[in-house]
């Protein structure tokens, strides 16, 4: 079987340094050129921090990049601005794009559909690359439909500024698509103390704990007569979310459509 | 909309008492008759710890019950023996069974498919009934798909037998189905004290605690770089199993196939 | 060795009952009388519902009672207003009592001290007997010497009214005994759902979880740089009071002075 | 208020390297002096990875050190066979020593402790400086008094060699001291599957579970009638062990006594 060419964009970040390393260390993957603004014209080997890319080119002009290289997947887990540029491009050259970001606008994604469906080509958009984070929320959606009690724990260190997480909000929207409406506790029930019972969201409860020594953590649980049942997931640092990048890449080789959100090629 | 004619096998049992409150506690059921073999002839009224139930004939003989009575639906929860006479008959008289039991052989399976097709009726037969413990197997299996790591812990009340569980053989079995076999921890790990791994079941690591207080209660833990995704199910007594009757009544109405397990009316 | 004659205060009530039960199970208690103001001349094998005290005399007065049958220990588990008259009457006469309540006032709990010391006499007042209950309060404030970030979060079932529970107000209470004070979570927090973050007790966050299945459950958790620390307390039935409750009267045999809270006899 | 005198032996090393970081974070605390076999006769600033400290110098013979510095405090975090004879020096010198090592000897220990005694000087050396590690154990020991049921579980990334950790069977040995010993869960418990009911230690059971992504967990159980009580720490990285010898430097300041084991000066 032909390796995967990759084309990586921003290899100098942090996800996409992970990202070169996810395709350095995969057998059946093979970098074929990197994207970097600052540095085109040399070889990603002469960048500080990347060894054993010797021929490994790197451009900083897409369209220059797509014509002189022939490749299969483009990896961007840069910013929107220039993610939706990108993503763009890389469709006109036959090049499927996997890229994370949550700052398309409808639009935006309503465009690359289109293009998709008319290109015949794969495009994944994922707002989270961590798998286990995505499976939480898809069972949270799913039991949702069968326990209308939710209360919702979320967990990360105290230097966090806002509360709730984004992921908790977007947990609870999830399961509110499914959920029975429902105002959860005793119809009597008191706060003594202002905030107890934390967040209210269409009735389910949000809670946010911050602590130093946590990361970022949610546990979701679902109550009804004699039984509770709990999804929890617990991220402990980055490299987590490169399982969900190589299942991206994996999967949108065999796709001809345009896909949102990793939770709709995980069944 | 008419309501759901509901008969009820063995209503003195824990769980077929609990059967019977359901039906009386849910607006569109109604409840035409029971099977018990030592009252037959009485009305429900009659039995000790029933009230409010002057209406409901008592059956000692099934073809009895069901030449005299019209019905929708049989809820079983009694035992293999009677259970797939039950069945059967049930289905001969174009009543829609719901069975709770782990005891019909392949061949019983077989038959009732056979008979569910021929005669185009919904039939449920659940080894559990707890929503909660389907879901986490169920999802545990999914998730099986994406985390080849993965180790259980179950943890039951020290009076239980066996060890591990039935619960936690059949999420491994389940979980093995999908999942790329795998010999997990580090090659040359070691015991230093017997048993402290655990029990091995194709790789997976599974734990049994027991300790007086707990009830029953499981977690299924899958591990990847940098992250951790745990399912956990806490069963606390056994109104837990009625969510799920009521669920697979619901369903059987509306179906014209043969259906083993709940996670497969689950989605 | 000579048995420990226990009086109980209330037998027909639920926690009286199990008391009952306590001496009964206990090789070296023996139940010497009852106090029930509604039986006061039978014996307790004649009261509903208890068999096998054929020579357990009931007293519906607590002077008759210690005035014929001599007593090491009352145990009461009754309420307040009937709890201090009984305890005063029991020092007076010699027998240690140990008393469940939350509702004596701190004028009642000075005069207790007071006959005690005079009369050197064992004297155990505890507003809770489940010993895991305890022991959580009592390590949560010795780790609040240790570490000053520290959230609660107690867990129960949603008919419980008020939020958050009295003993998540008594631990932090506790813990607010010891730990240096601190405003927890970045200074710059928001909550962009109201109540999010909890109730706020001297700057701890105290979160309220209310669903249906749970039954009464707390877990402290304390962070700093790199780690976490939680005690965890589940609660499954009121069984759980009585190993307690043999504690108290196993001490309060041994002691010659007035207790306020088993914390203070468990080291 | 002056400041505590401190010097660092081995400041390359990991927790060396921690360990001058809290010194210089640390308002009363002053750093004199660092031990460094390598680089003796330069300035700390001289050693790569190390700005700020031009006035710090550098001894690689700790006799050498102590002649030419005044220094109250003595932080050892090396090996064994350098950290006695720094040890051992230290005290000659009357400079209090703080050392991590699991490696003395019992003829070390007691040599330590003689001349503390004779001297008058504080001394502590731990195995463990992980407050929330230490703190868990002494809590399982406490309840280890009153729960006769315990089950350990302790968690660990799949690098990890050994099966249990260290740190589970010292709490097993530790809550072994003063639980009435006792063979756990039924007694005619079946393991269906080898090593389903964990490792054996005085009846206790402890499980060890390893996957990917974990970093190092224990949790502490103990059950009885109708309740649980879990203890559980976890450790996330090594930035969790400075508390523990800030607290050990500020203990032994006051105290002229030996100590080994952080427990011992937390109460």
């Amino acid at each position: 079987m032909s390796k995967v060419r990759v084309v990586v964009a921003g290899p100098r970040g942090r996800m996409g340094n992970e990202a070169v390393n996810l395709v350095k260390n995969t057998e059946n993957y093979e970098l074929v050129a990197v994207l970097d603004h600052r540095h085109g014209g040399k070889l990603l080997n002469d960048i500080e921090g990347f060894h054993g890319f010797s021929s490994v080119p790197v451009f900083s002009n897409i369209e220059d990049c797509f014509q002189n290289v022939q490749a299969d997947v483009l990896i961007d887990l840069t910013i929107p601005e220039v993610g939706m540029h990108h993503t763009r491009t890389a469709l006109q050259y036959g090049v499927r794009p996997v890229v994370g970001t949550t700052g398309f606008t409808n639009d935006d994604l309503q465009e690359l559909e289109n293009t998709c469906n008319e290109k015949e080509l794969g495009c994944i958009i994922a707002p989270n690359f961590a798998l286990g984070a995505v499976l939480m929320m898809k069972f949270s959606q799913m039991a949702g439909k069968y326990f209308r009690d939710v209360e919702i724990i979320e967990l990360h260190h105290d230097q966090k500024l806002d509360a709730p997480s984004g992921t908790a909000v977007k947990t609870a929207e999830m399961i509110s698509e499914v959920r029975e409406s429902k105002v959860q506790g005793h119809p009597a029930e008191k706060e003594t103390m202002a905030g107890a019972r934390g967040a209210n969201f269409d009735g389910m409860h949000i809670h946010s704990v911050r602590l130093p020594g946590l990361i970022a953590h949610q546990q979701v649980m679902f109550g009804s007569e004699g039984q509770m049942l709990t999804i929890r997931h617990d991220s402990f640092n980055r490299a987590s979310f490169m399982s969900g990048v190589k299942l991206a890449v994996d999967t949108v080789m065999k796709i001809d459509t345009f896909v949102y959100g990793l939770e709709n090629i995980m069944e």
